[in-house]
């Protein structure tokens, strides 16, 4: 009944390129643990596997289907069937059957994953990067010998990181940099930091630098470009502060990752026009339980406030599953809502159709949609 | 199958006198987000409308039909239809459809708005007025030469509006009074706080100094009449912490407007047996989601402890909605778990006409059910 | 469809010995609550009952019926036909009718409450003991002399109990000991801590210590057992940090009770290999809500990582009403689950057995399950 055909991704990864053992494929199943704290992926406790989780239970009933076999079939078997057909023969069964027509690809991660060319031709459909702010400083660093070519050369980076990117993003910048107070650093304070940082540093060493990445963060609102930020153990107070901060800048904040804070964070969409929320992960990780997060989410948000993502990382089935969990439970949530009388059959379309991909295309300015090749 | 004829709403509003446009009356759709802070109420996103809200879509759910339309008619023709009605034929026929047969209304917010006894009159229903602590305390600056006229002056006014209100309010209190303690001020710290403050401020100045504010909640304490405080990004810490100090004194605290902390607030009503907690715009908000929030408030909170409100402001669509989504919400939570053999019918009818009423005519003594004309 | 045959409770009291009378039972009813801060039970507001909450209506689902009445009794034919069979009849049939065939109990409660043997006996079932550390504490106090016989005595005395208990648990651990740093404190500061507190201690003399507590936890960490922590308004941080801090020594940490914060203690056992969760009192206080709140744990915990619980204390109802709202509850959630396609039935069941028994089996090494008598 509700239709929801073309899908915009606004935040994923590329997928790897080599052939996964069951082992290797089980670890990247719980890799988004790792990611977090910039770690290896987590392993599983004693006794237990990443394959008993919403998402490995998600991976068996979408996957198995899209080459060839029962749903639910055991993992080994899926392997078996996926290493058959080969890791590029697999990817692009999977990633053209999950219904995603743009993806936007965070390319800041180590590893060997594909880049955004590489998504597009795989899937037939476009593909947009975004630019991971911490690695964009990183290498600055490595390039620029004195604090004040640095920090010019840091600026002029992200600046024009953002002529071709379609939005940034931070993964540490509120939980490291907006602890202590939203506003941005004065000059004096930056210097100071940055002298620090650069002589301390060793080759390839990360930022982790309250005051370099609050900088970094402020840079970004200047860029004109969305500015996605990781929320995990989110403090709705410190985001808050963030957003008041940035008010009528003219620069969106999105907000990812906010389970299991989702409630919170949809409230920040409620009350500061330019906060925007994510809905991925939450529902890619929930599986059987994304309908009901995904009617959370909905209790507050305004519709035009909720983007899909999957926040996909590595396995092409992350794409799938999350694609296919998000448009079963839009189906599920909005279809009972009908149902009931509360809403419209005609609202319930455009709503879904705002979540699954105008709500991305407008805050992103991605231009009008193209039909899956 | 479970009936919630007559309700009590425990905090409200009176509404605008003037007709509204669509931009005006869509403001006021988002206009709780503004009061939130005191300032005027806040814009949508640009690309987006407060009617894409579950408020909105609950509006015209529930109020078209009330002046004649069909359910979910564009917003436009429905705001045809209530002009061509005019501003007070429009409020009769929406709040007389309500099912609220007592209005308990905060009258210390500003605007043109009705005043009890019109609500009464227009509503064919009982109304009691709740006195709301800031304003009071900033009339009795206006009217005071010195400290000591002052502190005598405010405690005479807050004694003398218990006798006929039926609460006090106070929007401020929790949030910038208790934030450092929940103890009662010492004479001097007042005696202080108050001299800094009158000679600081200019006419009509508003009260926001946390001791002057925590002086007030504790007069009120000593009043005899509940306490209903605005808890909106609350710090559960902090409540507990103010409950914990005011236990044993008589004085009924009624937590307001809780959404997303509802599970905490139920949680302080099951811990504090002087502590009430609120349902109203948890689930007036949420629209098609309210069995869902009534429901997650159902589990801990014990049925005597939880009162309906509208929180309705400005417009009656809003008490309408309130009501009516209540009801459905009632009827539907209880209804299924009569189904399911977890209740028995008549635990359920006398939880419901608890919940819709009768707790609230305990707590605010308000005497016996009255019929609505 | 889905059968859990035969539960371990994985946390729970004894049972009183004594008749109870209308009062006595509601009291016991609303227990939990006064347990919280090792006072005695809370009272019910005034013009409210223990019995018009979830756990009230619960036992008068679940329990009339085993003592052959109807379902949803009034309390006082329920309360009456208890005392007709006397204490131990009913207690017997109670406990034989949960399903639960292993029953771990905290023995670190005042009150006259039967012992782990009373109950195996009287349910016809296993149980064992958990040693509650702080009583273990206060006891060591009583009969060391110095503080090096004290603290030497301290050591040996968990881990000799060590050897017979499952698990430790802390009520005060959480909350007291670890508020400032989750590292144990250093030789120095526990002699200092230890000499003030035996000092002023009066005999029998509560721990509430801070640096005694967060000692005593680093003594059980070092014990082997799992240590089972209360975890009621927990702050995530705090846990957080504390399993950071334990990760890699090979003990299990048990949250227990953290409703309403059971999908942070969820997200928790996602991040922490050696982090597991009880599910006890958040479903048996919930009652018709369970199958929701189970829901909630199973978004983001794996599998492996959930315990159910029981969590009663002094009344036989309070076991049996854990046992049926977990078991209507999995049954309903995973049976959904198996209905809409997102589980097969053969995992719907495994996961079943795991978090009934299999789960608590492997951590608490409880050897294969026996049948109940």
């Amino acid at each position: 009944m509700i239709d929801t055909p073309s899908l915009v991704d606004q935040y994923c990864h590329g997928v790897l390129r080599t052939e996964l053992g069951l082992g290797t494929f089980e670890t990247r199943l719980g890799a988004h643990l790792g990611d977090r704290r910039g770690g290896p992926p987590g392993l599983p406790a004693a006794g237990t596997t990443f394959f008993d989780t919403q998402t490995g239970f998600a991976v068996r009933r979408w996957c198995p289907p899209l080459l060839g076999l029962e749903p639910h079939c055991p993992p080994a078997r899926y392997l078996a069937r996926r290493r058959e057909l080969g890791v590029v023969e697999a990817g692009r069964r999977l990633l053209r059957a999950s219904g995603i027509s743009t993806y936007l690809v965070d390319t800041g991660v180590a590893g060997d994953l594909t880049r955004p060319a590489e998504i597009a031709a795989t899937a037939g459909a476009e593909a947009h990067e975004i630019v991971r702010l911490e690695p964009l400083a990183e290498q600055v660093a490595d390039t620029s010998g004195t604090v004040d070519a640095f920090l010019a050369n840091l600026a002029e980076a992200v600046h024009g990181a953002a002529v071709n990117a379609v939005a940034f993003t931070s993964l540490e910048g509120v939980r490291r940099g907006l602890a202590t107070t939203p506003e941005p650093p004065g000059p004096g304070e930056v210097r100071g930091a940055a002298g620090r940082w650069l002589a301390a540093r060793p080759a390839g060493g990360r930022l982790t630098d309250p005051v370099l990445l609050r900088h970094l963060l402020w840079i970004a609102v200047t860029a004109g470009r969305p500015l996605q930020l990781h929320t995990r153990d989110l403090d709705p107070a410190v985001l808050g502060a963030f957003a008041a901060a940035t008010t009528g800048l003219g620069t969106d904040l999105v907000l990812l990752h906010a389970y299991p804070h989702h409630r919170a964070a949809a409230h920040l969409t409620v009350v500061h026009p330019h906060v925007y929320a994510d809905l991925g992960p939450a529902l890619a990780h929930t599986g059987a339980r994304a309908a009901a997060v995904l009617a959370e989410v909905l209790e507050s948000a305004p519709f035009g406030k909720l983007l899909f993502s999957s926040g996909a990382h590595g396995l092409p089935e992350l794409h799938v599953v999350a694609a296919g969990v998000f448009r079963s439970a839009l189906t599920r949530v909005l279809g009972e809502w009908v149902m009931d009388g509360a809403w419209s059959p005609a609202d319930a379309q455009r709503v879904a159709t705002m979540i699954a991909a105008g709500n991305a295309r407008r805050v992103y300015r991605l231009g009008p949609a193209v039909s899956p090749r």
